[in-house]
């Protein structure tokens, strides 16, 4: 999927939300445990409540690998299953060395035919280079990340007093462009985006955190937001474990319709 | 695996060299491709021919994982089949905020039951910890790797005029110790070694890059040596490519020889 193609999809539908897909088999609701494939299943009934008020999924791949093959067969048909207007991600934070990033790659976007995947920045150009040259595919870079422990490095100050995360996306735009490159971007850092908006103004920013790990939409929009939206907010636990209950699916669908909502008057507010 | 019974196996074979299993299906001789499973088969057969010679097996995880659920079953396999007295790694590269850490965690290190996993610190403590709370299991932390964009950003200095990948190991040794962490550290910066061995005395460094990536044996052992040798020097493509002709096994057996000859005299020299 492309940019435009994006965008197209955010205007239409009202709304920038990503729901991830953090399926783990010890919060899905018992009563699934019956079926054959309890994680599929669960994923197919968020996917049918939320696919309207949503324009991307995210597959949290840690989830589907700790299973096993049984896992990667979850994820397969979950995959098979997504509408084919919806944005997918592999959350799945890999980088190596050239020839294994390009092995990577070929996993994701082939094999499985995820639109990005994100990736870690540590070890390099050579390490994301690879998944770059893919048409219609994204690096989904992790820049700010919203954890505790994105303090340790990713905020320490270089000679010139620049934060390692600003020389992240400040190197890896020479890599690529706002067509195939994404940033992670932790939305409880929200008074960071004016000064991440100066650096990439026009690539999109995946925003975790909106839920489970805390984190302001308004303040995302407000200082995220660029003429194509630019903006793609994932919630995952606060919407697919809104209920452990046999209305899992209805709970979800009532989450992900009042982030539309309020996603629909921010676009309406900036666009 | 622990600390202790690594060093006694290092000594007891005079060898501190770790295979890498970067198995590749277009790479391997094509009389395999009749097998069952060809990755597998190919493993096998280089596990017989070096298993005298190295103390420990790096399964490239990106190799498996590109090839789906099949590749996961060459994986299982190759686990099941490496000596129990071989150190494994799994070479992934992952790192996530804590409950996804928690799971690759288990993926490896139950699943699979590797010994230790190769982790990048980008997203920091909480990322790294989960892996760290497994009993004789380990974390292998990225520090300065061998490629090319190593230089993008683990060389950055802060304002003391610190590396980012020095940094990295002052941190990160808060979080273990040296029976539960690792690093790897590029061979080719072989220069390197004296400094960091000022910072983490005691750890064992996973050197890649002897073959392959460059960089020269000798001069490692000279300036990363410890009292328990503290290294493990990975060759991949130079003995598991060695031929592609049906005489790959008894090629690469060769090769983990004479690697392993020169480190003897290493060891005999500096211990």
């Amino acid at each position: 999927m492309n940019r435009q193609e994006l965008f197209a999809q955010i205007k239409k539908k009202g709304s920038f939300l990503c729901v991830g897909l953090d399926t783990d088999i010890q919060k899905i609701p018992p009563h699934l445990l019956r079926e054959e494939d309890p994680i599929f299943e669960f994923n197919k009934q968020i996917i049918d409540a939320t696919a309207d008020y949503c324009v991307a999924y995210k597959p949290n791949i840690a989830f589907y690998e700790s299973r096993g093959i049984k896992g990667w067969e979850s994820l397969q048909k979950t995959l098979n299953y997504i509408p084919k207007e919806h944005f997918t991600i592999a959350d799945a934070k890999r980088g190596d060395i050239g020839n294994t990033s390009k092995m990577y790659a070929q996993t994701f976007f082939e094999t499985f035919e995820f639109d990005s995947i994100t990736i870690a920045p540590y070890m390099g150009s050579d390490s994301v280079e690879p998944f770059l040259s893919f048409p219609d595919k994204w690096v989904i870079l992790l820049a700010l990340t919203s954890n505790p422990g994105s303090m340790d490095f990713q905020l320490t100050k270089d000679a010139n007093g620049t934060e390692l995360y600003k020389k992240v996306l400040e190197t890896s735009k020479q890599w690529g462009d706002a067509d195939n490159l994404m940033y992670v971007v932790g939305a409880t850092r929200a008074e960071y985006l004016t000064e991440i908006r100066q650096i990439v103004p026009d690539n999109f920013l995946l925003i975790p955190g909106v839920g489970a790990q805390g984190g302001s939409l308004a303040e995302v929009a407000k200082y995220g937001m660029n003429q194509e939206c630019g903006l793609l907010v994932n919630s995952s636990r606060a919407i697919i474990y809104k209920s452990s209950e046999d209305d899992f699916a209805e709970k979800a669908q009532n989450e992900a319709k009042i982030i539309r909502m309020e996603m629909q008057d921010l676009l309406d507010k900036y666009l």
